[in-house]
């Protein structure tokens, strides 16, 4: 009989969102009466338009999918190379960052990457040096620590939630919610800049200290930028490789989710530099870039050629203007979240370089609480820090993802709440 | 330092197809006088527009994406349910199988699926009970083979290429190309009927066989009908689940890329029945559903709106005729072929229910020779059987993917090569 992967098993919950999709339900079935007045800020999805640039585009891929002439099947496993060359162009070019367009690998989001690079990377219990030491912050995206457990890099997961075997790194009010690297090696680091959940951004000083770092144990960074252009400030790293030497330590996650709008379009593209490289069982250095490449011909026929044509016209003059409109639009929101909840008493984090603000919970409340507080009282589904990780406790993230009128109604709801106030 | 995933290693080449184009750009190099006379047999891609009913919804999805009361963003992680309901009724019901929309997982192709599959079983060598012991048909589609090598389910290659640890059946012109179940017991089996690449079907009682031997051996039958529109025989098995009992024993993989001319589009659908199950380490029975669930919740935001909304267009009544005269086109192809190359003194097999002919090399002549040989003397690229494996040696596959106008350029240059017939 086929042996199933036990290593799911040790997963202690249901991915986060689908289990704030259950408890919203569940609310909604139970008071059908007041369902509708439900304004959602959990899940960071966009919720504006896409970009008009990016709809002429696909409209017009289409049709050229409608003429023999003009009819594109299989493309490039790793991507077209007028999108690869979009994006050498357009995110790194312009900040002095030298990446060729061969060291671009288009995919269907950041998060299938995220997961992916699993793949050609050595797998098992870090022990006895036959894989990885790998290393989070905490609170985290999900993604990074559920792959590694399904992958068979960790034990199970202890009473707090952590997994046996996962090196965590605290993200805490202390150290501005970017934690410095750890004094001793590990073998692999995930860092994301800006933060998902919790909205902190890194200085240039604390990135050149983790290149630093990486460089000296060997380490593999794999840095997830899917918020990049959420940055406010010019002078903050907008990718790994604007620091010296990261182009032999770093991969770096792109997504269009959120600049793009396209959490429903599904496109982000990973960067695997050449000098990048890995050891194998005989000691050996492996580049990771022909590893990564046969992963994706083997493993994947890429993704549409109307979507790459869609994350293409991000990269025209209106793409840009369009997408720089719907940033102003979410940030704007994320200041009015800042400025109405810190009024409202709330202590409030992140949302300066990040579309998202970190909450801090009532005293005493946890926030799995909070949620189904917030759910019960007024309506409002946010996302628990707990979800997040252990030091994800005791707050709540709220997304900018959203109207103009739902943020204002999320800010006097919750302003009217006076006793969660902390 | 990171450890690599050093299985890679054991991969003998490059994929076959990035090695065809590879020697195919070598000799337009090194021929650019005759470089535009290449017709391509080679690599599986269909050449016909998008059925028009297809690029209408595509269009129209777009549109949507541009209001925001019909944005789309994060979709189900498994699909939208309205492709699932039309995939139940439009593929399954007419054939009295009863298939659930929750059963029927989305996906960007059956190429990822295939490979994505292994995510939820043990991975490692078999031997001690620990994973499993894997069967492939040989010749196969490399996809499986490879993906098994990447995940650690196999030793390193042989001479002649066979991983140590696969276990091979060898489909031959002796057994149509349909090689019935071992005489003992494996614990996954990869079958695809139609073939890809010998173009061969297999027919009822053949799978019925299949069925029983997996029920006898608790075995796991994953079952790959990329190429289902194409069986002009009715009688013949299109789903496994026309099979009795093979909802405890199959996962089966379905593809839009060749009846939808979806291989530029990308989607697919993988039906993961309720009722198959594997087992756990500590030996209890596991259903896979879950599994794969989790598996889709956390690695992937499934596929594009707008692409779900052309892959359920395919079930609309234009979609269907479409379809449908796709695929008397490129089985009009096929016909010419067998016909043609059978008068020109070829030995030809498949090509009946199939898009693929599978055609003997001269007698002495090894099929990477021969595709070299068609390649320098008259421009036609096909594929060579022994990149589909060992039994593939002595045979080249021709895709009946193509303009009528070329198949006959092709019949016509192959019976002028008098040299080269058996």
């Amino acid at each position: 009989m086929a042996r199933i992967n036990d290593h799911y098993r040790k997963l202690t919950a249901g991915y986060l969102f689908p289990e704030i999709a259950r408890r919203v339900d569940h609310w909604q079935q139970a008071h059908p009466d007041r369902a509708g007045r439900i304004i959602r800020c959990g899940i960071g999805d966009v919720t504006e338009p896409l970009p008009a640039a990016v709809r002429a585009a696909m409209h017009r891929a289409i049709d050229e999918m409608g003429d023999r002439a003009t009819f594109r099947g299989y493309g490039p496993p790793t991507g077209y190379d007028f999108l690869r060359r979009a994006i050498a162009e357009g995110d790194f070019a312009p900040r002095g960052v030298n990446v060729d367009p061969d060291e671009i690998f288009i995919s269907d989001g950041s998060k299938t990457d995220c997961g992916a690079i699993l793949d050609i990377l050595a797998c098992g219990p870090a022990d006895g040096g036959r894989a990885n030491r790998i290393g989070i912050t905490d609170p985290v995206y999900p993604v990074y620590v559920d792959t590694n457990v399904m992958a068979g890099n960790t034990g199970p997961a202890g009473p707090d939630g952590r997994y046996a075997g996962l090196v965590y790194l605290d993200a805490t009010v202390e150290n501005g919610f970017t934690p410095p690297p750890p004094d001793g090696p590990l073998d692999v680091v995930y860092l994301c800049y800006p933060n998902n959940p919790t909205g902190g951004m890194i200085d240039r000083a604390g990135l050149e200290a983790w290149v630093a770092w990486a460089r000296r144990h060997d380490a593999l960074i794999l840095y997830d930028v899917a918020y990049r252009d959420f940055i406010r400030d010019p002078a903050r790293p907008h990718s790994i490789y604007e620091i010296d030497g990261a182009r032999t330590c770093a991969i770096e996650f792109h997504s269009f989710s959120k600049n793009g709008g396209f959490t429903g379009v599904r496109c982000g593209y990973t960067v695997c530099p050449r000098d990048v490289a890995g050891r194998s069982a005989d000691g050996s250095h492996v580049p990771l870039h022909p590893l990564w490449t046969r992963r994706w011909s083997t493993k994947s026929n890429n993704v549409a050629y109307v979507v790459q044509r869609g994350a293409e016209a991000l990269y025209s003059p209106e793409g840009r203007a369009q997408t720089a409109a719907l940033i102003d639009h979410y940030m704007g929101n994320a200041r009015r979240l800042i400025d109405g909840l810190r009024d409202a008493g709330f202590t409030v984090h992140g949302g300066e370089h990040a579309p998202y603000v970190w909450v801090e919970c009532p005293p005493g409340t946890g926030s799995w609480a909070t949620f189904d507080r917030l759910l019960d009282e007024v309506q409002v589904v946010v996302t628990p820090g707990a979800g997040f990780g252990r030091c994800g406790e005791g707050f709540f993230r709220v997304s900018a993802f959203n109207s103009r009128a739902n943020v204002d109604a999320v800010v006097n709801r919750l302003s009217a709440m006076s006793t969660v106030r902390a």
